[in-house]
């Protein structure tokens, strides 16, 4: 089964990501060892031309380069613990979404048994997997992504090393989706206010691309205030901001939408202002988001 | 004092938003007549051209085109109350804060007393205003927009028409504030989980403005399926966002920093799923928005 060709790879786990991902590894011409713990889900692969191992160990064995993408970490810990021998010497990808302490134990553990050991975070559907929109983010030992970066290209053209601690990449993980969530929460708090004035959603989704622009523009300035922890108003201070938001609060009871994302918005305000930022810049707001709410009363 | 010249204009309120829509006119060649309640605070206008009116209705009297630019509506209407007489014949352009049903009750008023009328948000800090980057939203009747347009440039490039309710401009104003602090939370959030790897938050906002693009590109296709009241998971369901949720509030919870937006987060998707959404696509969410919580339980 081991072809020994550097360019060879396993992926194990063939869910909907882990089928996707070794369908990009063949299409980009490596040969493709795969498994899966239920029977059946190979088929596809294998008419592809994706070798199927009898077993996990004979599909760590085949190749150099070993990707797992599971549920979640305890499954990759009780596939890989009995497989130790087998992964010495090879590199572990572990594509699996988790927490970065999860990350950061598995990457020691693989490690102490002589494997190589990247984290990954996949930022995309399986669609996207292969394609130029395939964003997958790594952290691990910089040598051991610089060499197998050629090969997790056919995953996605977007594949980003972030750095060594392999906690990093679920980290951006949840902060990038925590601001998209954000985003889409913001929007459609746009759109059930201008809705009582019969404007659609779409002729909103396009002012608000607009505006977000705008606010973009201001995420260096914010970032470099954080950074430096001194946060002059350079614009409106919280102070400033928290009489809008109490008019925006005004606004949706007034019209009969929902005001709990105002609220929520005008409760932090209020925090930073009691907390002696009402002068600042909103920059300081960071001290609510680093810090839960208990431990600052 | 009335120059009988139709590209006249008088600004009552010279706070610091007022001054700076004074100067603006000025600067674009405008004649400007200015009037304020404190004395003292047209000082530096006269000296750069403005005539200071003795009394509000000498400075209605002025000029066919009158913006008012006071703390709320409530000064608004106990300034012009007792100048509807003048008011009668001009264009009243009311760039005050406040809710869109002040801005249409003010509308009304205006309008019988026989003065056309422009709701108006200034959505920028004075420094922009008559600069590329003043955006300044506009409702009300379109002839009236239309004819006064080329003067009202002159306040800011950006110049937005919005629509004949003058409520419009209040609640895009609104809408598009809701939108911004939902980003800037999103993003300190973010700042704050990455903050506990040691990622300074420049490095995070690099990164964040990238997502961003991604976000930005869904907005339209969401609003298409708002405005078309069907909501199918194109991408994840609600269902599976919501494992991805509870993920970053453990994540959150796990590393110290304040769970509370995650779990806001969270909890108005979960209130999606009990709703039966939870096999729909995030655009379902706009429920969440449109209905106060109490009356959806
Ligand atoms: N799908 C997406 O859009 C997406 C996007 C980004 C990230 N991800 C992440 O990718 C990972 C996989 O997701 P998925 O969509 O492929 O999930 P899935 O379709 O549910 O597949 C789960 C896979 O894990 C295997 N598995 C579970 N427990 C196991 C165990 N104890 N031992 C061995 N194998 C086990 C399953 O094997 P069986 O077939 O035997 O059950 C199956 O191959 C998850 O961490 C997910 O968060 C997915
Ligand atoms: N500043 C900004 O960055 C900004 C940005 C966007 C929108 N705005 C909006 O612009 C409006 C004005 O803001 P501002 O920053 O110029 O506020 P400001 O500096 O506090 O000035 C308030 C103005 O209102 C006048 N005023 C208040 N009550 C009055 C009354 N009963 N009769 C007559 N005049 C009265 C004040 O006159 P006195 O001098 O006699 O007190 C002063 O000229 C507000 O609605 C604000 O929300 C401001």
């Amino acid at each position: 089964m081991n072809t020994n060709r550097q360019d060879a790879v396993t992926v194990l786990g063939l869910g909907l990501m882990g089928e996707a991902l070794a369908h990009a590894f063949l299409r980009a011409g490596h040969p493709t060892t795969v498994w899966n713990r239920s029977p059946g889900r190979a088929d596809r692969l294998v008419a592809e031309g994706a070798r199927l191992a009898g077993s996990a160990a004979e599909a760590v064995a085949a190749s150099p380069l070993v990707v797992v993408c599971l549920t979640g970490y305890d499954a990759v810990h009780d596939l890989l613990a009995p497989l130790e021998k087998t992964l010495d010497g090879r590199v572990l990808v572990n594509l699996t979404s988790g927490t970065s302490g999860a990350a950061r134990e598995t990457a020691a553990w693989a490690e102490s048994r002589g494997a190589g050991y990247l984290d990954g975070a996949i930022m995309a559907v399986p669609q996207s997997i292969g394609t130029d929109d395939g964003l997958i983010l790594y952290s691990g030992p910089r040598p051991v992504f610089d060499r197998y970066e050629p090969v997790l290209l056919g995953l996605g053209a977007k594949a980003t090393y972030l750095g060594t601690d392999p906690g990093l990449s679920s980290l951006y993980d949840v902060a990038s989706l925590s601001l998209s969530w954000s985003v889409l929460n913001g929007f459609l708090q746009g759109v059930a206010l201008l809705g009582t004035a019969g404007v659609d959603a779409a002729t909103f989704a396009a002012f608000a691309k607009e505006g977000l622009g705008a606010v973009v523009g201001w995420l260096d300035g914010y970032a470099r205030q954080i950074d430096d922890g001194a946060y002059p108003a350079l614009d409106a201070t919280i102070d400033t901001q928290r009489a809008a938001m109490a008019h925006i609060v005004h606004e949706s009871e007034a019209l009969g939408v929902s005001a709990e994302l105002p609220r929520f918005v005008k409760a932090l305000a209020d925090r930073a202002a009691a907390a002696g930022h009402g002068g600042s810049g909103y920059a300081a707001m960071i001290e609510q988001f680093r810090t839960p709410p208990q431990e600052t009363v």
